[in-house]
């Protein structure tokens, strides 16, 4: 909700300066001469108290540290980094081509274009619901392409109400890691991935991972529904993130609008970063149904439109076009075997642990694999399987407190690393 | 600040599903049937109050709807638009060919990147530190690298006190087109274009675009340091945008860091857009020094760095590979020579209004022209202009009520069309 208020402040466009906030100005009554010239002028601006209270992202930082101090022992160890879920094989010719094609193209007069539509070309747009939500009832008009999954979830706040968002996450208790106002629903393996919808309060807004990331989990068609049963019954809104829908290999609903009903309680975010290995070139879409309404009856849509041609100028152009080259006969083709290839990768990782006996999550229907040390400490398994194996790994409590035990092992790989690091995992638990 | 909830809030790597604000459920009392699958369905979720107190975006909308209308009686005119500030000139070779060259190289085991850092690649802020701020001790992890202005100018609300900016903006006064907590200060060409900062309030930020869109106005150092020493005094941030510095002709600062004591307060915006014809490829930056400290004496920039880890991915890579492309010697003269040439559509058109004895401002700074019709309404000037010359410009009225009396000219266009609209204003005068 702050966006409409910085296109309003300046905007670019009006021939007057802005200020926020007026108070008497101490400048007129000085001498007008330079007399704060003092080294180290602090403002007289406040810190954002919500900044303060802000956890720090301390989890890939630190696994970054330990993997130094590792190095730092080991100097001649080949390091296996099956930690952060980025992307590693190249991005297939076609889509390449498109792109490269796109930015030669915008060297002509006829090719070059200047500002696009902030929601994304039509053509694209159309693509995607051709692509991805066939026969769901989902129009081009109803996708939004933006930059990526990331900034779209930050502009997804803007519509809902602000009370909600700012500072009204609530104290952050230091013991348990969880701030106050927020409802954690459990989703463990004890519960089949999935909350006790029946002791879960209600809330505004669900958000909603799957297939999920840490634990690899996709939920079922029949507890996607029992979601949108809940929401429809509260007048919530989901939030669902589907960004790894192309790594589901059964029958697991890749879009929560393959459920009835959801379209007038849901939006879906998605990217083409894991599907297509877009993580660098930046290109994602989010999903806003008319039906979707706020209790006044006023379109969700319409809020979230203006938010995104207030507060963005679209993606790049030459991300677009290789976008639109993903969802070609012959891209997605491109891209479909990328995506199995990385879950022929998984397939491996899951053979590997659960050989040695260990309950192995997830690597079906998402590139992570979710493996539970029953009683260990998640840090501890990591700096075991670092010290080791020269393997990365994320330890499960980085994720929140109901991943301790745990640790997450990503598919992103080339083949060879992974079968050197399943053959070396092997060798540790066995000689264990 | 919403920025930080969102990620905290499901982060896409958390084992737990997440809701914001709790409250009973009426699931968990319900039969559990889809009872509620009435048609009409709405949410109960408030729509954001902020959001209905939204002005509309209307003056571009309205623009189009009265060219297309001026188009249905008159389809055989020739239009020439000078209205939306959209660059139109290709791209130099040079710079395609490098954002093509790292598309290809995506499709290699050698060239492929994932995700890159989100502040940017440390190569392209060094050469922006390096070819605009040189000499004035801004430093490459001091730049930002952003998809364009627009999208830090929303991110950068982030870091200021909530309460600046949710709700906080007042009412909008209908009469005036004013929200009631926002200072609007004069700048027009009464005052040369410059507020008296004596009468000016004092406020936590100060947003001040120079060369200004719309008035095609460039602030001299002079009054820049008046605006730093105002800031300095009242311990302000001053957010200065300066996408349009690349058009600066004269003396005129080209950044707010020229100004000595600038870096304890100010933030600088800015663009590739303008500059090298960006617009559709997007790529921005942000500078955040380090010497910018809240009344607390915390560092803004660790703040600012964190909301951009937070809610942005980086940049497209190929996007950044093309603004590295423009930094280098020979691309640098080749954007510099597109500059140069709308730089002389300009000045074409500012002869052509002042040949017609009209007060001209603006033009030699940037590619804005600012025509002055003491008296008249500037939807009747931009009407009249439409009907008999098929020119589209812009009402001055349209970016706030200081425009009134005004119509902005885009110097952005093939020069054949600048020429031919500059013979028919001509025209239309002399004969008027």
């Amino acid at each position: 909700m702050m966006h409409f208020l910085s296109q309003m402040a300046f905007c670019s466009c009006r021939p007057n300066a802005v200020l926020l906030r007026p108070q008497p100005n101490r400048w007129a009554s000085s001498s007008k001469s330079k007399d704060d010239s003092e080294v180290g002028h602090c403002t007289r601006v406040q810190r954002n108290v919500n900044m303060e209270g802000l956890r720090t992202g301390y989890l890939f930082p630190e696994i970054f540290k330990r993997e130094s101090e590792h190095m730092q022992k080991k100097a001649h160890a080949r390091l296996i980094r099956l930690g952060i879920g980025d992307t590693t094989l190249p991005i297939p010719d076609i889509i390449t081509s498109a792109m490269a094609e796109h930015a030669y193209a915008l060297s002509t007069i006829q090719g070059y274009k200047g500002y696009g539509a902030e929601q994304g070309n039509m053509d694209l747009r159309k693509a995607i619901a051709e692509k991805f939500y066939k026969d769901m009832g989902v129009e081009g008009h109803e996708i939004f392409v933006s930059d990526g999954a990331q900034s779209d979830i930050s502009r997804l706040q803007g519509y809902t109400d602000s009370s909600v968002i700012v500072g009204q996450a609530g104290k952050l208790e230091e013991e348990s890691g969880k701030y106050g106002n927020i409802v954690y629903m459990n989703c463990g393996s004890e519960n089949g991935f999935f909350p006790d919808l029946s002791t879960t309060p209600r809330t505004d807004i669900i958000f909603f991972c799957s297939p999920n990331n840490p634990t690899g989990n996709a939920a079922s068609r029949q507890q996607l529904q029992q979601l949108v049963d809940f929401a429809r019954i509260n007048g919530s809104i989901i939030v669902y993130d589907s960004a790894y829908a192309a790594f589901i290999s059964d029958e697991s609903p890749r879009s929560i609008f393959e459920i009835p009903g959801a379209k007038e309680v849901a939006i879906e975010i998605s990217s083409f970063s894991k599907f297509a290995g877009f993580t660098g070139v930046r290109l994602g879409w989010t999903v806003v149904p008319e039906e979707l309404l706020y209790s006044n009856r006023f379109p969700v849509i319409k809020d979230y439109n203006r938010i995104v041609c207030t507060c963005f100028n679209g993606a790049s152009n030459i991300a677009q076009a290789g976008g639109l080259a993903c969802l070609s006969e012959d891209g997605y083709k491109a891209v479909t075997n990328v995506v199995n290839y990385y879950k022929e990768n998984a397939k491996i990782l899951v053979e590997a642990f659960a050989s040695l006996g260990l309950k192995v999550y997830g690597g079906k229907n998402a590139p992570y694999i979710w493996v539970h040390f029953p009683g260990l400490s998640s840090w501890d398994v990591f700096n075991e399987i670092l010290e080791k194996t020269d393997v990365v790994t994320v330890p499960g409590r980085g994720f929140g407190p109901g991943g301790e035990g745990y640790i997450r092992v990503s598919a992103f790989g080339h083949r060879e690393n992974i079968l050197e690091a399943s053959m070396r995992l092997k060798k540790l638990f066995f000689l264990a």
